[in-house]
């Protein structure tokens, strides 16, 4: 199966790293809005094309993986490539989703192309541990914890105080409300019970420290609603120790049957490296786009839609004999 | 969806239970090898019929879930109703799931059916937390525990030895191992690593205490491997605080990304009925089957090859809206 890429940044050398650990995938080009000879990829006699040519690559590529952004590439992006290419993207901006899926349904059925939108952990994973669990326990609770891990809109959040020269903001789930999540009690859990918001500031000289913190802490939406802490680090130490990009989170649902039989079904992540693992992710649904597209499928398509074993590049009787 | 039973213990009792949660369903009847006089069950107006008078009830019936054990009923059960009903069973007796799978599918293709076999958690929802964690890390490593619950099988090996008039096994999965796992250190685990065995026994008046403990720890394959606990109890103690059926376990793989990145997948479950959670996951699977037959699919599957979106009653616009 030959993949292209599109967009160069962390997800997309993240499905360049994912390539190289799957044998029946082979990277045919980088495509890049950026001049391409200044674009250095880590793969030996693979182009990186300027992206405006792609579609003389349409009969070269059996799907291309979409690595822009949610917020302004991949509305745009989607529904241009379904027309040339089976696609996959990692949209995930929730709410928008429904919107995203129609104008990508509109623009893979009139060109007899398979999309498959919105692939990685959330949504993505999360959200089949989510259908899954809903479907088995009808009546139960779902609780969805995320964390330890950096979040890019808090963080950004932070850098647009006034004072602030750089900033990194971790979500972290509690503890304590995961246990009683887990043990079948089916709390009520406001947000400030669910998750700690932990920032590293990098202060501009002169900066009114204090001022910074009350900012902080107060702003909606972002802090208010948790209980926030706020450590002022040097530059040199935000990159030496707050460079990282793991994350990971908790996807439980409880419920019960019969009388009083309490179930607690839990999926839980934890990723050195969030790009990587999205993109893991993103090459096993290519593999399922490819092979819905040879069966003659068209249309854009969720992970809610796609047979687990499509996923695999082992045939159903081998997965029957080995996994079942 | 009607839907009917096949076989009136635990497992029977559970999907009857299932039904009354999920709106859609409904239990058409119940199909026993007993006199149906003496089986009461617990829905009202629903009839107890006689097992060979089955095929009368064709075309009442939507879904048949088969309640039988793997060990005699299903090999023989699965494959003869298939022909005259879409089918849904919980075979689970791995080593012989792809004769199963052959037999069943030979029926189902040549009489126009849907079967779903080996449905449940173990073969099951951890065989679909398999699937998609092996296809999304390849070259990791996977890890399965059981428990803490009951296994029959250990149980019934107890029972066996001279001098013991009952006994209960609990399979524990090692805590420490499970953490070892976690960290995602890709540890070799031996079997005595991974679990512990703890024996409740009633012994036969007279019996040499000693002598059965000394049977029960040297049992090959079913103690020798581990540490195992034994605890001797009256009747009425084991009646009392060892008749439940809660079960559970973990399914981890570990992987890497990247140069040295860690990613660690977990799927766990703690159940306190086996038996009704088993049934909850049939009775989604029942749903599944019938959309699949009116859609004229035909023939044999498992849950890797099922789009997971075939398990819930809601459409496929709201799973997106709301669950993606």
């Amino acid at each position: 199966m030959k993949i292209g890429i599109l967009g160069y940044g962390n997800l997309g050398r993240g499905v360049e790293l994912a390539v190289k650990k799957n044998p029946d995938v082979e990277l045919a080009a980088v495509f890049t809005r950026r001049n391409p000879a200044g674009v250095k990829i880590n793969t030996p006699n693979v182009p990186v094309v300027k992206v405006d040519d792609a579609a003389s690559w349409a009969d070269k590529i059996d799907v291309m993986i979409l690595c822009g952004g949610s917020a302004t590439d991949l509305p745009e992006q989607t529904p241009k490539f379904a027309k040339m290419f089976n696609v996959v993207d990692s949209f995930d901006t929730h709410a928008k989703i429904p919107a995203h899926f129609e104008n990508v349904n509109a623009a893979a059925e009139s060109s007899n192309h398979v999309a498959i939108i919105s692939v990685g952990w959330d949504p993505g994973l999360f959200s089949l541990a989510r259908a899954y669990s809903n479907a088995i326990l009808p009546g139960g609770k779902d609780y969805t914890f995320w964390g330890r891990g950096v979040s890019q809109g808090h963080s950004d959040a932070i850098r647009r105080i006034k004072g602030v020269k750089n900033a990194k903001q971790y979500t972290v789930p509690i503890e304590t409300a995961l246990e009683a999540v887990r043990s079948g009690s089916n709390p009520e859990l406001t947000t400030r019970q669910k998750h700690l918001r932990e920032c590293y500031v990098v202060l501009e000289e002169g900066a009114d420290a204090a001022e910074v913190e009350r900012e902080i802490k107060t702003m909606p939406n972002y802090f208010a609603d948790y209980d926030t802490t706020v450590n002022f680090i040097s530059e040199d130490e935000l990159i030496k120790n707050h460079g990282g990009l793991a994350h990971g989170g908790f996807v439980i649902r409880t419920g019960q049957t019969g009388e009083n039989h309490k179930h607690v079904v839990e999926f839980n992540l934890k990723l050195d490296s969030n790009p990587e693992f999205t993109a893991n992710v993103l090459v096993a649904y290519a593999r399922a786009a490819h092979r819905l597209s040879v069966e003659g499928k068209r249309g854009c398509m969720t992970v809610l839609d796609i047979p687990p074993a499509y996923l695999s590049p082992v045939d159903g009787a081998t997965l029957r004999k080995t996994l079942l």
